[in-house]
């Protein structure tokens, strides 16, 4: 007989989530159950929530920016203690044998699986998780917990590529897109040394933006303005979901220059001959692995780069999931559990 | 007062090429002068012929795979001496000091320039041809000069991304289009380690293609034969310049996997997802640096590694020409002077 997880679920695409509970069945040997603290949310929350990408499945618990405590563990967890802070984000769980993983590609696994999403998986908006230990880490002391949440969905997603693409302190980047990931994406440019500008359609935020580490503003909605920058980047990191002028954005790379996808945008399409011309790449990415989540938190840590979040408690979560809708956080949404 | 060139030159687009003389000029203070004994027709001579890129200028003396020997040099050349071997490509000419070029990229120079093309430049259809001494390439004694020419073009072109995408003798690669840049790209990546593939629409040439070094051969034009191959390949290299299912092509990368194009096909484009998930990438390149042609001079002579080729002599260029047209050369002309 085990205790009841009680969360917030929706039965049907862009339904409204009501308290749900479920029974999470006796815990799994590799298994650590968190004790949800704060959850973030993520667009991709609600790209699933509304069933986007055709692959949802209800009813559905959303929520995989979670920050908490260790609750219990499995028999074959030794790396954790109970009521040590840990995260997690999309991921939580990974095969850890076949060739991706044993090379430390672990979220490019073929058999990775979020948090939520597949029959009896159910996220972080509840008061417990359960996910694999190989996907729980420790959230360093430096870090805070009300805040940290995102780091692990919104963090990792845009501090991977800067990774596993060599971006170098000598780069000149530029972030597309300065919401959820784009804020810390800003924060974790500008630490790594680079010249970093921040391409917006909201030029209000300019002042905000600069304070996040930008040393440049660009209007994205300026056709004129990103024409004028041909050349100019080593590295285009692009975080918003929504189509933009790409063979733009490609002729503003500099030789050896790339173009980066985060954000799950309808397509990319370039002729030839541009991205000949200049060796030029376009690639994308997907979150991270776990040594690159833990690489992330020490860096974060060292750097004091954090989520700019407001919050919401739980049960007001339609409420927070309206605003985020609108496009209107700041930069990020934390539920408060 | 100067020895006029003699060379062949189309005067309209598509036209027939014609005994051409010209007067050089003095030589440059920087200029090697080639007394060409063999220049490689390369499919890049057909689509300036015909203006299908649009910035071509006539007359035209085509011609960029150059074999010959140094007939005279300016008074800056100390690196060569009267009667030595030497070979040029596409490009005979940078700026030598912008950004791009001090970093050894000479080949991404925005001011680089063909050996033709632009006015007053002619190409190796001819007794002579000058260019700068920073794009003449001394031939190693171990390499044929009479199949020499094409490794200038067609070789350097598959070499380099090699070297600039970092692929390993461990990854599983593969080649699309076993033509005058294929079929030197199977021999590159055989004798660099890899397991090779070849794609070809041309099942005729398989007992031929596995001799270059291809461990497997694949029919292009099999569609159920490409999508059966999905996660094989870490690096495939398209050399054909026809619009194919690239997204099926993508489907075959593995994670990390890498879609290269050197060939100048009608666009590409992609959903994100199918690169997100995999963390794969689309790229291009063109030809190379000359750093990077002496790499690939040496790695050629140690291996014994030289284009295939059929002699045409040079008053016959428009049979060669025509030949090239239909697809037929195995797998380079090569014009006698």
């Amino acid at each position: 007989m085990t205790a009841m997880f009680h969360a917030y679920a929706a039965h049907e695409a862009g339904g409204e989530l009501k308290p749900f509970e479920y029974d999470p069945g006796p815990i799994g040997d590799d298994d650590v159950e968190i004790a949800v603290q704060h959850c973030g949310i993520c667009h991709s929350d609600l790209s699933m929530l509304h069933d986007d990408w055709g692959f949802s499945e209800f009813p559905m618990v959303p929520g995989h920016e979670v920050a908490g405590t260790v609750a219990a563990a499995g028999r074959n967890v030794k790396r954790f203690t109970e009521g040590q802070r840990v995260g997690v984000g999309w991921f939580a769980k990974s095969c850890m044998t076949c060739d991706t993983c044993m090379r430390g590609d672990h979220n490019l696994c073929a058999e990775a699986q979020g948090i939520f999403g597949a029959p009896g998986r159910y996220g972080g908006f509840a008061d417990r998780v359960r996910i694999d230990q190989g996907w729980a880490t420790a959230l360093p002391e430096a870090l805070d917990i009300t805040s940290a949440g995102p780091i692990f969905c919104g963090g990792i997603t845009v501090f991977n590529p800067i990774l596993q693409n060599g971006v170098k302190p000598t780069d000149r980047v530029a972030v597309v897109g300065i919401g959820g990931l784009g804020h810390l994406a800003l924060q974790f440019l500008d630490k790594w040394g680079c010249e970093v500008t921040a391409f917006s359609s909201h030029p209000d935020k300019e002042r905000e933006v600069r304070g996040l580490g930008a040393d440049h503003f660009v209007n994205s909605r300026d056709p004129e303005a990103v024409k004028a920058l041909a050349g100019a980047f080593d590295f285009v990191l692009v975080t918003v979901n929504v189509a933009l002028d790409w063979e733009a954005y490609i002729e503003a790379l500099a030789p050896r220059g790339r173009l980066h996808f985060v954000g799950v945008t309808p397509a990319v399409s370039s002729e030839i001959f541009p991205l000949l011309i200049g060796q030029k790449s376009i690639s994308a990415t997907p979150l991270g692995s776990p040594a690159t989540i833990r690489a992330m938190l020490d860096f974060a840590a060292r750097h004091n780069i954090a989520p700019v979040v407001e919050h919401f408690p739980l049960d007001k979560v339609n409420d927070a999931l309206q605003k985020l809708r609108e496009g209107k956080p700041r930069y990020r949404i934390v539920l408060d559990v």
